[in-house]
Parts: C-alpha cells; structure tokens; sequence
C-alpha cells in the first residue's frame, strides 16, 4: 500500500467516523474500530508526561459498544451536540496493512438551547488496519489541547 | 464519473464557494449554482423532521442573484466578515453527472469590532452536476446544528 | 508540474506546518521556508489598502530563526498553545516550480489554564518552490480577517 493511496482511504474514514457522531448520535461508533482495540482520550500535558491515565480508556470493541450503550439510555443525546473539523492526516509509518497517522481536530459543542462554542481541540493520533474494503481503528488516541476537558463527555471524540 | 474524480471536483468548488463569501462579499456566488436550482439554510431540527419551512429558501438563480444585490443594496457587508472550513465531502450517490455529497462545515464571524466569534457549524447537503469544465450547485441544503441562527443572516453560508 | 500534483504537496506541506507549531512550540519552524523569503502577518483591511505595515514583517530565513529564538529565551511557550485548522488550498497559478495558493485557517488558543478561544481566522497568500524533495514557502501572507489581532504574537500564525 502506497501511503497517497492509504491517504485517501484514511480521510474518507475519519470524515465517516466524524459523521456518525456528529450527525447520528454516535450509533455505530464502535464499528470503526478492530476488535481487538484502544481508544484513550487524553490531554497534550499527560501525553507528553508519558502518562497512561487518561479521562477515557477502552481497550475493547465490546468496551466502546457498552460506552455508546450507557449514553443512549441517559438519553444523554438530548442535551447537545458536536461537530467535528478536522485537518489533513500526516502519515508517519506505513507498515504491511498497519498506518500510523496524526490528525489535527476542533470540535464544537452545541447545546439544547442553542448555544455553540468550541468545545475542544487536539488531535488523534491513529493506527488503522486498511483492508481491500475496510478501514479499521485498531488504536485511537484523543489527544486534547486543553487540560479542562468536561470529564462527563457525553459523545465520543 | 468515479466517486474519487467527483470528489476532488467537489473539494474544489467547495473551496472556490467559501473564498467568494469570505474574501470577496458574496459577488459571484449566485454562478456556483445551477439556473434551475435548490438553495436552503434550515435547523437540524426542522431537517430531521421533514420540516421544508427554513430560515432561507431560494428555488432558482434569479433568487439568489436578488438576494446577494439586496445585501450589497443594503451596505450590509460593512457589518462583518464569514470565514468557512469545510470538512471531507462524504460522496453518497453518483448517478450520471449528478453527484450527492454531504460536507461539515464550521463558519467563524468577524465584526467590524474585530470581535470574532463561532457563528454557525452543521452541514451542507449537495447534489452537484459535473461537467467537463463546471461543478455546479443543483441543490443545496445548509442544515445548521443550532436552532438558535441568527434569522438576519447577511451574507450566505 | 500539474496543479493537482502541486495541491497534495502543498496540502501535506501545510499540515506538516500546522503540527510543527501546534505540537512542537514552532521548532523547525524557520525551515519551512526558503532563505530567501518573506513573511508577513498583516490584516484584511491593511491589504485591501495596499498597505505594506503589517504586524509581522520578515524578509529572511535568519529573521524567522530570530524570532522562535527570542520566543523561547522568552519561555512564552509556557503561556498557550495554537491549533490550526486549515481549508483546501485554491491554487491561483503555477510557473515553473512556483506555485501560488490561497488557503483559509481558523486558529484555537488553548490557555495554560485551560481555556479556549478561537485566535484568528483568515487565509494564508503563499508562493511554494515545489522540487523533488522538498516543498518550501518563497512567500507567506498571513491575512487575517480581524482587526484585532493581539500584537505580542507569541507564536507564528
């Protein structure tokens, strides 16, 4: 796999991944990822630390399916929403079907009453297994800027 | 036309869309669109429940046309400034030259002040026509996540 | 070189960029361009006008190293945090290996307390010599659509 090719597949991933939390409440989120995963939210401070304690930690499919699970019926869904920007991935390491690659993202939350702000920014460092017509997370590491993250994240990052 | 060719077409005139509201006051934007075309700005909440009322709706290019002169009429553009960032287009259908995509989009405000703030985010829902030398607009839905949008939106999203 | 081969050039170029200010304090920052280039942060009204004062004006490789040099004496890095997101570039003509582009951004600053605004939007103005292996800025224009753009820039747009 050439890393242009594995480009294109990877930005139309990321643009699905962001769509289905932004735009259908996070169901089927689990599905971008392996089995056999990580998912970690994290801040740019403990990052650098080499701290794993994070706001967030999944190592499982069957994990980010409770967790999605758990916010459905808190009908958390009602009180707001997200929407994902996010920046051109940098591919670091193409590896067989393995491809590391850091992504920049802003995400602004929009409550109930109509309220928008900008609810965080940072960037996700991934490894995805791309197959003939798959693209799976088998690691996603939300890596945010601001060490104020709301620890109640209703929605997926 | 394949999905891939489509979607950098697509990239493009997004691109050349948000550059004209931004940087040039809208002149021009009313020649993105088709003669015969769709141009809607609604809420999430309206879209979702199949609501057609919106905050803006035009049915042809005259429309348009009518509406960026009644702002130009009006000197509004003193007022303040759009920047867009789009996300990826997610192509979801390509039939013949028509190509419907789905693309996030957040728009930041700038007043004469200099304040700036987070003015709208959601996303635009599009049917394109592609020729050998046009992409453009046949319809377009501008789905705003809040229900709170300014109604006296002065230039277009 | 065709404008398509010089758009994902650039696009990885400006991400590169992005990161390099956004997650490395600007450190290699100097060698994204030319040793003979120029750099200028000025608003849109400034060059509407023509004008050439600008908020930051450098005119070579050595005044870029000066100025991440004086930052970090200044240990401003401690202070806050960019996050760039950045729009498709427009790409206005190609010469040779110059290629002129147009590219909208918007800018997060994260506080060390935590806090996050949004900075600045505009559009960077850039001409890039683009080789084999390299792709680098001869000219960057940072337009930003504010007027009022803090002035102690702590770190390059």
């Amino acid at each position: 796999m050439t890393a242009s090719g594995a480009l294109h597949r990877i930005v139309a991933a990321q643009a699905a991944y962001a769509r289905c939390i932004d735009d259908s409440g996070g169901e089927g989120w689990a599905d971008f990822f392996e089995d056999d995963c990580l998912y970690v939210v994290t801040t740019a401070e403990n990052h650098q630390q080499g701290l794993q304690a994070g706001l967030v930690y999944a190592d499982s499919k069957g994990m980010l399916k409770d967790r999605i699970a758990a916010l459905n019926e808190a009908n958390i869904y009602e009180r707001h929403n997200y929407r994902h920007i996010l920046g051109q991935p940098l591919i670091s390491r193409v590896e067989g079907d393995l491809v590391w690659a850091e992504t920049a993202f802003i995400v602004a939350r929009i409550m109930r009453t109509g309220e928008t702000s900008l609810f965080a920014t940072g960037r996700y460092i991934d490894c995805y297994r791309i197959g003939s017509d798959h693209v799976l997370l088998r690691e996603r590491k939300v890596v945010c800027d601001s060490n104020r993250i709301d620890t109640l994240l209703a929605l997926p990052l």
